[in-house]
């Protein structure tokens, strides 16, 4: 299946020209940040928190501790899952034409958590894999209290959509004579800097090959 | 005051050390980014959408259009909005340890929109001083029209706590003897490109100097 349906609950409603609903588009969002925004209500009450995230084929993982009402929240119900990109300010004639320019993807669904040891290890292995080939196989094994600890949910994306502005600003048709403000965009992106050796790590392991697609 | 109580809805949980109170953390944080997540129910479900947002003292504000579910929703209920920094990851010798380095505050609490054309413009000048100053007397001015499509919601930051993760990975005591893998930092930050002018803004508009500041 190529796009995502549009239900009740994935359709984007405003701005729904800015919808995307195909399924390439929304993975390479969901891709391109290791942090995704969980909603979810307790008690009636929403919260949002940060979460690690990763992505293997149509299901989206996320990283917990198996402690808490977090775990307990996001397996009782219905979650959203949100990624998000901010690209950069858009300038326009008038303060009602300035916008930002983003990808942004939200996924619906309940997680379930991956049981047992083995799923947790290959889970843990397709991050590493997905970020740092090769990595996995140079790590202190993980010890069984470790792995207990590890909560791992997984959500599949079969309910989701995207939302993208793009381009210059959408100015009205008889702003163009407005001729005292700059107009355009103010790009903005994410970067790596320098990989920081740990100084506990004493010398003598080189930095690893994957480390150069973080340059 | 300089910290915010803590209570019931705002108590950092998971990862309690990580919790931060002290309200000008919780305001740079903020003030980093321009994109927040918005959490809120309709019909109990979960959403969590982006939103522009800023800040002026203890008054976070949000930007949205005058249409749809979502103003509503998000002034007949308590809303969270999250504003989160992936700040890089953070290598460790074992899986377990692996994490990201974060700075993330949540506000709490119900949004009210700012009523009257006047206390807009205020609104809309306040955004644009904090980013762009002196751009607010370039512009076209706004129409009633498109003031009336502007929605504005006000937040008063009073339930609000960061969390923040920094620093080299927290190995156990007796993994530095574990010598095969690299650890240590990937730093990420956000960084601005060079300003697109739009091709629709006839020549002759020179840079103006507030873009300076992100070059």
């Amino acid at each position: 299946m190529e796009s995502f349906p549009k239900t009740e609950v994935n359709t984007v409603r405003r701005m729904s020209d800015r919808g995307v609903y195909d399924r390439n588009v929304v993975h390479a969002i969901l891709d391109a940040s290791p942090m995704c925004h969980v909603g979810f209500s307790i008690d009636g009450r929403p919260f949002v928190i940060p979460m690690a995230h990763w992505r293997v084929g149509h299901i989206l993982y996320l990283h917990g501790a198996n402690k808490g009402r977090l775990i307990e929240a996001c397996t009782s119900q219905d979650i959203c899952v949100t990624v998000s990109h901010f690209d950069g300010f858009v300038l326009a004639r008038s303060a009602y034409n300035h916008s930002m320019n983003y990808r942004s993807v939200a996924v619906h669904g309940r997680p379930t958590r991956v049981d047992g040891a083995d799923e947790k290890l290959d889970c843990l292995k397709a991050f590493m894999d997905a970020h740092f080939p090769g990595r996995w196989s140079q790590l202190r094994p993980v010890k069984p209290n470790e792995l207990a600890a590890t909560v791992i949910l997984a959500l599949p994306i079969d309910v989701a959509a995207a939302k993208v502005r793009a381009g210059p600003p959408g100015d009205e048709t008889d702003d163009p004579e407005w001729t005292t403000a700059w107009t355009g965009l103010l790009p903005s992106r994410m970067v790596w800097g320098p990989a920081q050796p740990d100084p506990a790590m004493a010398g003598g392991v080189p930095e690893p090959d994957y480390l150069d697609k973080f340059r």
